[in-house]
């Protein structure tokens, strides 16, 4: 168990990057929105964007109490949240990757459709957004890999 | 390490299972096209469904080599491939979830632009394409899961 505080450590601190990634991808998407002679793109038009931010929301909520709880862990030196780790880690990071492949799956073929590029900055904000959720979900990947490594290292 | 053989079991058939719902989602996409009054939608136009067909080939290829490995430890009664499933079970579920939802979230939003309804059975295969890939992917994720308790019963 000697590397058990390091690992809650980097731990501790990709739950941190995700927060970060998760963060910013939601106010790039909230302000994901053109107009070009009188016809409007809004993020909120379209299913797939709307899903991506349930998932940004939902993701940054659930990221915010993993993160207490590892605080908590570190401070009392307590190990009994691996179970609620190991479940919890393995929901979010399926959660934002779905969100992530949602994002990217719509945009590029929007992206296609608007052949003259009128809504450039539209697409640049989707895609900037969809690629910082990819970071986050990337982050809650290698978390949850680490604490299914934690379950085997338990008692 | 008494249930071993048994969750091993469980391995096999959620495996199994994996497959059979990848290769019928695998037959519902590639016949996913539409022609109506000489204009086509054919689900090669969409880099969203490319990557989904993508995501079944690998993942097909990728879980036939899982069950000629659970066969193989089964037969052997050996263990030699449990950090291997580990991570090949991580990556499986991911790739499915991405998948599943670049389906879906081009699916939900390209029939909302579809306002007549003209290409209904186009849209009703991509469904059902993404609802096979989604039923492929909770078998993935309960594999996942369960792999990931077979490192802590290791040694």
């Amino acid at each position: 168990m000697e590397n058990s505080s390091g690992s809650r450590v980097t731990c501790l601190i990709l739950r941190i990057l995700t927060f970060v990634f998760l963060f910013i991808s939601f106010f790039i998407l909230i302000t994901t929105s053109q107009t070009v002679q009188s016809f409007k793109l809004n993020f909120n038009d379209y299913h797939a964007f709307r899903y991506m931010l349930a998932t940004i929301i939902i993701g940054i909520v659930f990221n915010l109490l993993q993160i207490a709880f590892t605080l908590f862990n570190i401070v009392k030196n307590g190990n009994s949240t691996i179970l609620f780790d190991f479940f919890g880690d393995k929901f979010l990071s399926y959660l934002l990757a779905t969100g992530t492949a949602a994002g990217f799956g719509l945009s590029v073929d929007l992206k296609k459709i608007d052949e003259s590029d009128l809504f450039g900055s539209f697409f640049d904000k989707a895609y900037a957004a969809s690629t910082l959720l990819l970071f986050a979900f990337f982050c809650a990947a290698a978390v949850s890999i680490l604490s299914s490594f934690a379950l085997s290292n338990r008692s």
